[in-house]
């Protein structure tokens, strides 16, 4: 068991190393990185097709996509016209730094602002595992109950913004969004919240503000330096 | 990296074996074991509940609950008086059957008939851990989204039985539940399934028929060789 947990402490530190190599790479193309994490069906790439078309002659984005099996996903982004490049794990529960690495030299070489990671749906593995990301954010929709933050704790601790999704089916729910606020919080007391529907688009507006903001924020220091 | 795959087929290989005394004792129990599956939130533990409250009288049933944090599942299961044994895997994303064999002994002596196994809300890496269960159950919310069969084949390829949950839902979101039965086909032709609401309790007389006859079907050997 000592050997299996070194041997788990030497990938996750090769992980972190190459975690920092993706992000001074993505700084010096001068992106502002987003892991976007959830369980299967929450809305993940939902909301990514939402973000992007908002975004469209605001700021260029592009996307990593993270699946197990298909490239569906990439397909529903390439749709937009927005630069893609799909990881496909073949089995394995979480996006590496190293797969993210071989995805960044595929991405386009043109100027641009926002890179979004979407990580495969599991709300336990992907949590270990940096990416080289800026920014962690977690979606969570509100047939998944409300104590999801209590019980796979690892991933709301280690994000900074948690979009709680499907709002507009709150009618027809027995779902307590206070309970849920509450219980992210006990979690993890500085996360950032949003509640947004994918489906009818409302609370839209301030997700999609808050990441012109970060963006803006982020291009601050290189302004700077300059 | 051969190494690595080394060490995570001996863990696989010790599992299997484990699993394999499992079944040898909860078949000296005269149980038939159900190991529940599916990502975190399609309504595992709702399913339970209804189940066991439908079986009352009919079948003696008796719970496994495995979560990464928290007993919050095993006291909504305790709370309808079936004797329940709660796993903490504490940030492990998966049951083993070393976790399920400390719990088997925990359970209560008396005559029982069926045992569920809910597994850690994950599509992912539950499928390559035998437990010792009989059956595979998988459950898959609606709001989930049609394709996530293709997305997660191994753990639907593994499975016996589909339940489709959360059809009170179907009004009010864009869903194709023959694309969906249609993809689980696809990945497995010898998936039986069941479409229900843990909300309405839709479709839930079909399910505890199957259980009831599968329990049935698990006694005749046992009979015959008395």
């Amino acid at each position: 068991m000592t050997n299996l947990i070194t041997i788990e402490q030497k990938i996750l530190k090769k992980n972190s190393d190459l975690a920092e190599e993706n992000r001074r790479e993505i700084e010096r193309r001068g992106l502002l990185a987003i892991g976007l994490l959830s369980a299967p069906g929450s809305g993940k790439t939902s909301l990514l097709e939402r973000t992007l078309r908002a975004l469209t002659g605001v700021l260029r984005a592009v996307v990593i996509e993270g699946d197990v099996q298909t490239d569906r996903d990439a397909q529903r982004i390439a749709s937009l016209d927005v630069p893609v490049v799909q990881i496909v794990t073949n089995g394995t529960c979480h996006l590496e730094a190293r797969m993210v690495q071989e995805a960044l030299v595929q991405l386009p070489a043109q100027d641009l602002d926002l890179l979004f990671i979407e990580n495969v749906g599991n709300l336990v593995c992907p949590s270990s595992y940096e990416l080289g990301e800026h920014l962690r954010v977690v979606v969570l929709s509100v047939t998944e109950g409300e104590d999801k933050p209590l019980k796979y704790p690892a991933l709301f601790r280690k994000a900074d913004v948690l979009v709680i999704n499907k709002i507009d089916l709150l009618p027809h729910l027995e779902y307590d969004l206070v309970q849920t606020r509450g219980f992210a919080l006990q979690v993890n007391p500085k996360l950032t919240m949003f509640e947004v529907s994918c489906a009818t688009g409302a609370g839209l507006g301030a997700w999609t503000r808050y990441l012109e903001d970060r963006v803006a924020a982020h291009r601050v220091p290189r302004l700077a330096a300059t």
